[in-house]
């Protein structure tokens, strides 16, 4: 059986409002039984102030998961009154970083079988001393691993990224022939085996305007981003590109490409929120354990008033029972 | 009256069928009136090839623009024999460049209200001896403009580019708080004129993931677009920004602001064409001659073979009038 941890992320974002809100529009039993790791006070809170009939409850791990309620693994105990929506402070930010290590160890031991992570506030993440630029670097700091990826998954578009949080200045410098060709390897080894898809066929976008045009803006497509793609086709791979960047997205929209490799943040994530703004779901690729997240961030400015959606909540719930179910059927079928 | 020329663009890319497929499909006497500065050879050989029943004529400047057929104002004789469609050449090139000389002559005496550009090929255009990097550029120049801006416009997305044609790696050091203004009035000046909107509401894109996460992802925002955005308040324009690039287009496509003003190319033209493949039309604002043009390129892999979708085209000639018309009327009220 699948058991999927919900880590609440900053207690003063929209994660514990999209949580509840989740729960309360869960259709069980048909519903992938999941637990939530984070602050039951504050989730009550929450119940209180959006007025809704549901019931949080202690979950220790390994005992059985719980229908009809918020089965919750107490891992901070943040006094309800003080905290104030939108706020986040030293304390929340620590509790954070807890959720998501405490979640890393119950997958590796095998107690759950993926973590859908809710938004963190990754200055805060810093502030708390965790030296990273996001969820999916710490992720990949606590499992020891040094290939991963970030992809953007939805039903008309998914989208994996070679440089992810750096500022646009940098991303040209980061760009190489080996890490262009290890995300398209890692993105078709992903949707091989994570989505069940059995030839993935791959884009790959160019780095400039109309792909460079003949190198009159940009070299980058001739010096990695091709040697990378054929690099790719020699190893079998049904990869493609590079495209020019402001039509791929459109080709791989309408179904003729699988995913689209995109060589910084803000390529993959511009088209990708225009059609998923609220049901996007975040995949860490390349990791021993299956994590999916929320595409959003914390929406502090929102926080607490219960307008936030649970929709990309949700998906990402579902997408991390099927990897994880993929990846279960994969490993027997190797074995 | 308003008369439109099209300037058939690249002989030997798409621009000769869409022009051919526009007049075909024309609902005339309700069409604006419109001619075609080209080949007449050309344009013929389109229609023997793509079997249809249309007349080309040749017009005169000043004579009345017919209708029912494809007025053509001959500004090259290619020999159509030769002509093979995606292949241009030293001849083709030229002849191109000509034509939009042509047309600017034509609008500067007043003998037309607006040009409509069908696709050149920027690579051949530098090899027929123009060195500039695409037709805005060429047009700018051609009447001794040194302000003006490409807008993208479709009836969900607008956009305007503060960079255009560059690689992404010069992106950063051409950014500065005077040219960001520059742009934030050039596009307050054309809604408010050309597209009669009466407070144009605009939102500025950051540069970097996030809008640069408080400084943790670039620096640009704070240095130069934040302060171009309170300039631009200060001036009266309705401005916010910067925002995170990879929500602002969801939420100007969703009603929240009337255009969003871009950082580099493909931060635009990304989001643009994935709303708008077919129907997206090219402005060019900061003239002081109207200028729409079709949003897509030369499209040679597809060229002579009557796929090309003429949507654009009909839109660009339709949104060049309005403009026309909008500017008269703007005149006569400041007069």
């Amino acid at each position: 059986m699948t058991t999927i941890a919900i880590t609440m992320g900053c207690p003063a974002g929209i994660g514990p409002e999209i949580i509840i809100r989740y729960y309360a529009d869960r259709k069980d039993p048909d519903t992938i039984p999941s637990v939530v790791i984070g602050d039951i006070g504050i989730l009550r809170k929450c119940i209180d102030e959006l007025h809704l009939n549901l019931q949080c409850v202690n979950w220790e791990p390994g005992s059985p998961v719980p229908d009809g309620v918020v089965p919750v693994l107490q891992h901070s105990s943040l006094d309800p009154q003080k905290l104030i929506w939108g706020q986040p402070d030293i304390h929340t930010a620590r509790a954070m970083a807890g959720y998501i290590e405490s979640a890393v160890n119950l997958v590796q031991e095998g107690t759950i079988q993926g973590i859908v992570t809710c938004p963190i506030s990754k200055d805060a993440l810093q502030k708390a001393g965790y030296a990273f630029p996001g969820h999916t670097e710490m992720l990949a700091s606590l499992t020891g691993s040094a290939k991963y990826a970030m992809m953007l998954a939805g039903n008309r578009l998914k989208v994996t990224l070679v440089t992810i949080h750096c500022s646009l200045k940098e991303v040209p410098g980061l760009l190489s022939t080996e890490a262009i060709y290890e995300l398209i390897s890692t993105t078709h080894s992903a949707l091989t085996v994570d989505f069940g898809i059995k030839k993935p066929r791959i884009a790959v976008a160019g780095l400039n305007p109309h792909g460079g045009e003949n190198r009159l803006f940009g070299t980058e497509e001739d010096q990695c981003i091709a040697p990378a793609v054929h690099l790719a086709q020699e190893n079998g791979i049904d990869a493609a590109g590079p495209f020019p960047p402001d039509t791929v997205f459109f080709q791989a929209a309408s179904g003729k490409y699988d995913v689209v490799v995109c060589m910084y943040h803000d390529q993959g994530l511009i088209p990708f929120k225009l059609l998923h703004f609220n049901d996007g779901v975040n995949v860490t690729l390349g990791l021993p354990i299956v994590r999916t997240s929320v595409d959003h961030g914390t929406a502090y400015d929102i926080a607490g008033k219960g307008i936030a959606s649970h929709e990309s909540l949700a998906e990402a719930v579902k997408l991390a029972a099927i990897i994880s179910t993929n990846r279960a059927h994969a490993s027997k079928t190797i074995l």
